[in-house]
């Protein structure tokens, strides 16, 4: 997994049908100093992430292991909101201190 | 899944029998403030997209959870035509003012 | 799947049983110009490609979804044989102006 | 496979459900000399591994074949905790001298 | 697939259990004309290559299609030992020759 920020949202209303109601977030990927680098992945939403939050997410066919994903044309998925983030012992993200 | 521009097609008449039929299109990839980069693939077309639409495209065993792609020897398919895109809160792409 | 020309071949005698008669050849990668990068690919040759021809390949579990490379540790196959590639409009490529 | 060191840890409470009690660690990818590069990935841990040690992680449908991670969308997992490594004839990483 | 050259060995104790009796090597990785790039790999062992050997490993789901990585959390394998790679018209590798 990575982690990414949520950015934005896109609408594609021409779309196979197996994707009718998943909704897709855009996620700026992150390293684990919470920096946001150029990379950026399109992921399928799990768990109800919000704009600016900071997600995980899982990409191949893990991302088709969830009720929303599941044999869907689907290859990234948030499959959680991440709370806080501990490098080298500290402390780099805490979602009520950055969030 | 990542963004592409649809910008090119390819003939190949000798080909894997499951291919027969499949329409695979060109694409090169796009961040999200909508330019292109210098990556491309090849993928099989789910959605009736057309040379110049912005899409959204699943790669990886993902791709082959279509109707079109089912068992075959597929890593990418076209599986939105994407209408618009919001980054930070500013539209970066609406298809009827860019497309 | 990406376009790749076909510029060698490998021979090794000591292999997982299930690879016997599969042949491989080796690929450089094309941009969608047509020029050469520098990255390659070790691939399963499903369609009787030849030294020189532009060839369309898939990689990951995809590559195993053919009749040659069903259930074996392979994880590339060339799927087709590229007749001709038109980008923006232009031909980049013809098989039988460039082959 | 790759090699990589523990240096973080991650809570995520609203998450997909089947990631119940899965402990999730930070690594950072090191080449086969020791070195820390800029790579990070976010495991499953699937052996107790702890802050500071060097572990194997394997990715993509892989990562799915632990009892842990069994059908979960988890792409990648810890599944070895390493002693030593020798590249070239020279022990470049023993855990008992550099650990 | 890849190829690469087999530099080193590894050893863990603590490891996911189905891993027990799985000889994991460590690979530099070639370019085709035969040069070590800074890439590497460690990679499960599935036809008995020794150091120095050049090889073929393949990445992903692929890399358990062999009896001995079969439903294993392993994503890559050596699963052939190379004897000659010819590109170009020349013989790049000759293991009779270069081993």
């Amino acid at each position: 997994m990575l982690l990414g920020r949520v950015v934005g949202t896109l609408v594609a209303t021409n779309k196979e049908p197996s994707l009718e109601g998943l909704k897709f977030l855009i996620l700026r990927q992150l390293d684990i100093e919470g920096a946001e680098g150029s990379g950026y992945r399109v992921a399928a939403d799990a768990v109800g992430a919000g704009i600016g939050e900071v997600v995980l997410y899982a990409t191949g066919s893990s991302a088709r292991q969830t009720a929303v994903t599941d044999k869907r044309p689907c290859d990234a998925v948030i499959m959680a909101i991440v709370d806080s983030v501990a490098v080298d012992g500290e402390v780099t993200y805490d979602k009520s201190r950055d969030g």
